[in-house]
């Protein structure tokens, strides 16, 4: 309950009947769904769009995605009704790694089982039954988010009427996993890592934050730290407790830029669960025991359209166009940015635009406006 | 000299006969310079190529160059009198943190002062002056070794007849720093770290192994990875010390990849080493003290040939565009290869060829094969 902090009041809570079996074998008892909803449900349960957050993220979907909300945008609460929850081993309110064990009443922490995105999108899948969602018009999400739009696709076909997997891949890459495991070990290495056995107190503050730093690297691009902070010089004093040894002296503003990020990481996520997630998106692959990854892909049947960010060094755009290369009624279409794979957070209002556009192509009967059509 | 075992044999040995100045105010003495020679040095003193390493390289340019060394190659011991010193700062027999600091009798450790480019450049310098060198036909290197051609050209401008910056740039850019600080930060974390005091004994090789696993996914590329090692299995036990706490079970085989690669630097190189270049390289900027970058650039009269790897994440083809583009007499050939940053170090037949060519439109008198042109 360290992270009810931000987790935001008007968070919804259910709590799963039985216990969920697990991908890995076992299972989880008293299951907890954080959830947020926007709009109401129609009398034939069929209006409903399904959000999917990426790897830190939580159900505010309005927060992060904002500019997709709104009267004729994508998310338009007065047409359908939008559902976001936590993903299950996150630390925003659904049952993760700092949720207590009921068997011993303490915090899982370490000993969180291993889970996967299908875990995920059972949970999900759960919690829409419970709200007696008929029809997902749309399943939609991009990174890990993309990763359980596939998977919905693949598990709930007849749920599912449209999808939209963003800035992602149907397995995940070998340079995905590299990136990870190095984030992983940077945690690992930290004294206060305690084999995963740490004291809200004494978090292995130092490692995640570097573990930030690698993946805030990754999650721009090139063009972005050149433009933005090129050999820019901070002289400030470097307030940030989770970087305990910066470099002396002068620093470049990308060192305050990665410290600053670390240190706002660590105040609003754990490292357990951070493992949990990373090693549940190394795991990620459509293919697995279903058969020939090209004729998984091939087998789904939903309109898709895939988006890809030309500068996203993490899920580069060869990736998303074999995914609508593969898949037979999918269109693909990339935004240009600067801003590489968290573009999908930042050029928000293409891609609003792009999705909607594609919403329209399916016919969505909705008060677009002329401009959001453009 | 806990790094003696990594000098070859064939290692020649200058102590400078006077204090180096540092480019920070400070100065060191009894600097002792490691090198290398192959070949003759001519009566005129004038068939000199000096090769300049990278990061973590030694003076055995035979070793990681090896397909640039031989008969009607770049490197013809035959025709030229080729030179290869370790660098100032590193750990290979050049004065560096791991040296005696001759006033305390200890090793420099984190005490050893803050160098630059040029401070190396300035060693070479001594080196080849010494060696009676009047001219060299050609400086030659590849990112970290890049930087120092660059130097040189600016530095010793009448000393110099042509240069082959490779995988490089003229000023560090803020997603080279980042990368950069994110390895350091991990050597930080590691407990054994000891604010740079720790004993050979008591390395923080977790933490530099950290660092290695960052930097090897960033010298290779997405593409490399995937065809390598896309998702397959290792099995195999984890004997990696440096590496403490791997993933449970089953590993990835890039992750052992990683881990193979962290265990291998730490076995050869030391954590002050490599933070004291990595900074050095974070400072790289031949602008420095001298007035606008572009004007810069412009002043280069050497003939130049600037290579890029397409693939190369860390210095992308971008920034040698704009070298090449920019110094008056340069021009820009790009190595197709799918190893990334590490493709000059890889795909050295290629390079060969392409650095050759360069020598016979300078009208090197020497006796090409007509293999090597082609």
């Amino acid at each position: 309950m360290h992270y009810q902090q931000w987790i935001s009041s008007k968070t919804q809570f259910y709590q799963l009947p039985e216990p969920l079996g697990l991908e890995s074998g076992g299972s989880l008892s008293n299951v907890q769904v954080a959830y947020r909803t926007w709009g109401a449900l129609n009398s034939q349960g069929d209006n409903a769009i399904l959000i999917c957050h990426a790897l830190t993220g939580s159900a505010d979907a309005d927060r992060w995605w904002q500019d997709l909300f709104g009267a004729g945008k994508v998310f338009d609460p007065d047409q359908d009704f939008i559902i976001c929850s936590n993903i299950l081993g996150s630390c925003y309110g659904t049952t993760g790694p700092t949720s207590l064990n009921p068997i011993t009443n303490e915090p899982y922490a370490s000993t969180f089982p291993a889970i996967t995105i299908r875990d995920m999108v059972r949970v999900q899948a759960k919690l829409l039954e419970q709200l007696s969602v008929q029809r997902l018009k749309l399943v939609i999400g991009g990174s890990l988010g993309g990763m359980q739009v596939l998977e919905w696709a693949l598990l709930y076909p007849d749920w599912v009427q449209a999808i939209v997997p963003i800035a992602t891949s149907g397995r995940h890459s070998a340079w995905c996993v590299a990136l990870s495991e190095a984030q992983r070990q940077a945690i690992y290495a930290d004294p206060q890592w305690a084999a995963g056995q740490y004291s809200p107190e004494r978090s292995p503050n130092h490692g995640l934050a570097i573990a930030r730093m690698i993946a805030m690297s990754t999650y721009r691009s090139w063009q972005s730290f050149e433009q933005r902070f090129g050999r820019q010089i901070d002289r400030a004093p470097l307030p940030y407790s989770a970087v305990p040894k910066p470099a002396e002296g002068v620093s470049f503003s990308i060192q305050q830029y990665l410290y600053r990020h670390g240190q706002k990481l660590v105040e609003r996520f754990d490292a357990n669960t951070y493992i949990t997630l990373t090693q549940a998106m190394d795991h990620h692959d459509i293919s697995q025991q279903r058969g020939e990854y090209i004729h998984v892909l091939q087998a789904i049947q939903h309109p898709t359209l895939v988006v890809s960010i030309d500068t996203d060094v993490l899920y580069p755009p060869a990736e998303q166009q074999l995914l609508a290369e593969t898949i037979p009624k999918a269109q693909w279409t990339s935004i240009t940015s600067m801003h590489g794979h968290d573009g999908f957070l930042i050029d928000t209002q293409v891609l609003n635009d792009r999705v909607v556009a594609f919403g329209h192509s399916l016919g969505w009967g909705n008060a677009l406006t002329a401009s959001s059509l453009e």
